[in-house]
């Protein structure tokens, strides 16, 4: 179903292994994030459970063959090769960080170890979807953890690069802290609590703002958050007092925030509504929210769309998947690229984290304690082991908990939303230095 | 299957519409772009195909309404209200400009006439569909422009948000301009043209870089482009013009383009292969190929992906979908919004466009000659009616060459990269401006 959603090369670079004899080889990837984006000082981890649903299910349709069969580019292409593709299942192993894992540049989010063909064709997808949830999570983090005490609900499907990353970005979102989602699709499949209020439509769709009110209050009960600034806040805050409980509270999405909002609260108090909460949106973010609570505004919870669902301030991860190792008839070769302004360290890895620091091992070592005495986590996991789930991943909520968790334990630096001068601490085993080093100078018949 | 696709607020106001006897009025929704993205001076729609499929396939599976039942949300929502879903289906009219016309701010790009609360749910998928694709094909448009007589191809579905997004931005791009995508699915799906090289693994995988070279040139024949910088681009242009012909030619994809280039064309130069040609890629965009191409470099084609697939200096749109008509029992009313940052203008629209200027007049108005005598093109068409297609809609191709001929037409200061002082001509036709003031300062008794 989707495995023709990849980039052409992977296929062509397939025929090209087939006819080769390479596909006895097992290579090994390795997905990570070469560089943080502007402003972070790590990223959250998400997409795990997609990555996986795409790999167990992977497949060619008979259909799907007939086009490749019919491109310029496979003209050469045995029939050999298009027999193997329609057999052609995940048969390999992934690893994997758990979903909600913060992790800084160069460290593995995932390791592929398959079949050089498998390994080669699923890049693009798991690139993707790896990349675009971890994204979305990491800016969810920010926006959630500035906004405190105060919930943050995902609003951004409208603004999501297609309808599907809506549907991804509210569960990336929800992982990354937010209470929930606008997105019903994401409830019904993943389980995210859903939220919602009423549009400006709804206001003008009644002859007047009252019977609007009144007609939502009459369904929502006390899940009613009237939408007051169609025509104007302050009056809009005055008509929605006047209908008394029940009601959630009110929400403001255009104007002066800080203004209006302590309009809004004076009316509501006065009407005896203390307890009817105040939210806000219109194209927040988390540097807009922090200057909000700087003003400590009477605001009690946001609804962010656009910055969220698109991490408008960061719109790609600049994630890669790049060969660490081969093996072909027993014996196992480390690869790693060394152009000029991008190279890769060779060989699988695994992460130990320590308190307050990071060692980027070979999978091979076995881990130290720290000079305290204490034994580090072991971040790298076996999720699928030959094309079988090695066990049940954890759910979005799970994941959610996870990451507030493992979040928390950051240093205060490291949780800023600013790039600080004190970058968290990743060290590079000797033993994972050494291999870099003879892979970069070998010497002639020593082997690695 | 989709149905659910959209915001909570959508369905619980559609509750609210069905339990408050709103079900029979007739709603007319405009989806257009409020202000232009950063150094746009128009936007290409696109997106039209893909919102057309899903408003002639909107329905609610049992499974999506039980999920909706449990919601605390619905609690108050009639049994009659889940019947109604149950047979909703889109019975409405469409109408909008074709893909690949460009549009300036306020002109809609789509609008929905159809009963309220169906004209209500679709909000969200439409303007995640409509929204995206319309921003890639403008991103593709000023890359492809740029590039002039090098053709560059969309290769950005790894950093997309999401694998589908990586669909949806191959198609999009196509019809901005691009020569095609390597995104394999979007050649099966939409009948774009596919292209591929090679990846920095597949040179690895092999023990030797002349190995991965000759064994590329077998499969590929005159498909053949080395990717030549994983070790060292010059011995890698070197090893490719050793191999001679067949090749169609290099990819370069790090280090100093305009150097590495020059340096490239002359060793294909002195190997006698003057007809192959240089591909670049590597992190480019609009504005570095501008540069690229002021330095005069022999590079005869671009692989653009992050850039184009997130459009990542505009990652997002800003489209609107706002209710600009109401009809119930016969009676028609004009809506709009009046809040202190955001207004809307009422009534559904026809654009007129004329030679250099465009003039956004109400639908019932006919088109005028312009001083030269010449007859306005009427840029909204119907698509569908009564929730029947009214004609095929071109495919992606169509879409491209339209598009090529619509921006073409546009005036010089236009198709800039970057805001001019002269922006295009907008003009709102005084029957509009008079529905305008009616609907702000309405005068008691009088009808509109």
């Amino acid at each position: 179903m989707r495995a023709l959603l990849t980039d052409l090369y992977q296929l062509t670079m397939a025929a090209g292994y087939y006819e080769s004899g390479k596909v006895g080889e097992r290579a090994t990837f390795e997905l990570f994030v070469r560089h943080l984006p502007p402003n972070r000082n790590f990223i959250v981890a998400a997409g795990l459970a997609q990555a996986v649903e795409y790999l167990l299910d992977f497949h060619f349709e008979p259909a799907e063959l007939d086009y490749l069969r019919r491109l310029p580019q496979f003209r050469n292409a045995s029939s050999g090769f298009f027999d193997y593709l329609a057999g052609l299942r995940f048969s390999g192993d992934l690893f994997a960080v758990p979903e909600g894992t913060p992790l800084f540049a160069g460290e593995p989010v995932l390791t592929v170890r398959a079949p050089l063909v498998e390994a080669q064709i699923i890049e693009t997808y798991l690139l993707a979807t790896i990349g675009f949830q971890t994204l979305i999570a990491t800016k969810a983090w920010r926006i959630a953890t500035t906004a405190g005490d105060c919930s943050v609900v995902e609003f951004g499907t409208r603004r999501a690069h297609s309808p599907e990353a809506g549907v991804l970005a509210g569960r990336a979102a929800y992982i990354g802290g937010c209470a929930g989602t606008s997105n019903t699709e994401t409830g019904f499949r993943y389980g995210v609590p859903v939220y919602g209020t009423a549009a400006h439509s709804w206001v003008q769709s009644f002859t007047s703002e009252d019977e609007s009110y009144r007609r939502l209050q009459q369904l929502l009960g006390e899940a009613t958050i009237y939408l007051i600034d169609t025509y104007d806040t302050v009056e809009g805050a005055r008509k929605a007092a006047a209908l008394g409980r029940p009601l959630w509270g009110v929400r403001l999405d255009s104007g002066n925030l800080v203004e209006l909002s302590r309009k809004v609260r004076a009316i509501l108090d006065e009407a005896g509504l203390r307890d009817a909460r105040i939210m806000a949106t219109g194209d927040l973010n988390e540097y807009k929210i922090l200057e909000l609570r700087n003003h400590r505004v009477p605001i009690d919870a946001f609804g962010v769309g656009t910055a969220l669902a698109t991490s408008d301030d960061a719109p790609h991860l600049g994630a890669v998947y790049k060969l660490v190792e081969l093996q072909s008839n027993n014996v196992r070769r480390f690869t790693a690229k060394f152009s000029e302004d991008k190279h890769t360290i060779p060989g699988a890895k695994q992460i130990f984290r320590y308190q307050g620091y990071d060692l980027v091992a070979r999978t091979a070592q076995a881990p130290k304690r720290d000079p305290d005495g204490q034994w580090p986590e072991a971040l790298i996991e076996p999720v699928i082991i030959s094309g079988t789930l090695a066990r049940e991943l954890p759910d979005a909520a799970a994941a959610r908990s996870f990451a507030a968790l493992s979040t928390g334990r950051l240093p205060a630096a490291t949780r800023s939303l600013f790039e600080g001068a004190d970058p968290y601490r990743v060290e590079y085993s000797p033993e994972l230095l050494r291999l870099l080093d003879q892979v970069r100078h070998p010497t002639p018949g020593v082997p690695i």
